[in-house]
């Protein structure tokens, strides 16, 4: 892989950022109203911007219209990418339900689950049982999926969802899933997140007097 | 702050893991069979466990009941700490039902929202009125506190949040949300981490022939 995350992530931080404030009326902007609102610098919105040829007027401004289209063309957003999540418990339902993924043409198209409960085939969003899947992933040539399964259960669908195709995995469970190297895996670990700020705070704390 | 919060973030999975393992019956355990569970190697195991001055037996190993109580020593997890989330839509509802935070001595105590559909002052976990908010915190002496509101109102509520006396913020909204230097603010970007996961996998695709 030749990009690094952290630029991606900016930039894609900078492309949500630029359409808020095009919904507010802006036609021009400045590196200090992108940084100002993606918690970074000026310098280190310039200098990611040049990296990909993106300059602005001599004094300093961008025409928001252009960058967003520059923004697009680099990240490749031109197209509806489908995604499915695996595990329609609260926080799988949550993400099926979340409102920005499709604003960004990313929709998610389905949802698994081996609970009959939770099971919807004539749902907006329809919940598939889990036998389903990898033929809904062949299918449907789906590449993007999220696990927000139980730990016990993430390693062997992992297999499954790479066995049918999938090439990028979003792991909300809090599981170490493992996969061939060509397949991306990005760990959310929520419980993991919480528990560190708590450290962080109570650390802070044993600092100050 | 003294400590990062990569190792922090390790040693979290590492006793998560060890809480897993334990669980399964395991007494004694290797550098190895941890580093194979928290995607990490045996020989950053044995470095972040000496760091904190602790070391296994000759061969390597490790009491598993020694190890959970000495991590448990370094991370502070003896008491509970109370937990509020702002905004109880899909995510929020999902955050306040999540199974993992429980076990872990985290205990969400309330919920707030301003749709009066959502609040539910006698549910398990209660959700008040926005309103109700900077006194609960004050009561009852809340320091943590996990935001998933729409963007347009996280900043205001951050704002009201550290005048109530809030330290750390898990932030799930997409706002960059800012407070003085001693308050703790880790974003989880939900729409980014998607986005970015897509981004990669059609570059990876672009790759190969």
């Amino acid at each position: 892989m030749l990009v690094n995350k952290k630029i991606i992530m900016r930039l894609l931080q900078y492309k949500n950022v630029l359409s808020r404030l095009k919904k507010l009326g802006f036609i021009k902007i400045f590196s200090d109203n992108i940084a100002d609102s993606s918690g970074t610098t000026p310098a280190q919105v310039r200098k990611d911007f040049s990296v990909y040829g993106i300059s602005g007027s001599k004094r300093g401004g961008y025409n928001i219209d252009e960058l967003i289209i520059e923004l697009n063309k680099i990240l490749g957003k031109d197209k509806i990418t489908s995604v499915i999540v695996i595990g329609a418990g609260n926080l799988g339902a949550a993400l099926i339900n979340y409102k920005f993924f499709e604003k960004e043409n990313i929709k998610i198209i389905a949802g698994f689950d081996i609970d009959s409960k939770k099971i919807n085939e004539s749902a907006p969003t329809p919940i598939y049982h889990l036998d389903k899947m990898a033929e809904f992933i062949k299918k449907n040539n789906i590449r993007i999926a999220v696990i927000t399964t139980p730990h016990i259960a993430a390693q062997q669908i992992t297999d499954t969802l790479i066995e049918a195709g999938i090439k990028g995995i979003l792991n909300f469970s809090p599981a170490q899933i493992k996969g061939p190297e060509e397949v991306i895996i990005q760990d959310i670990h929520l419980q993991t997140e919480l528990e560190s700020l708590i450290y962080f705070v109570n650390a802070a704390k044993k600092e100050r007097p």
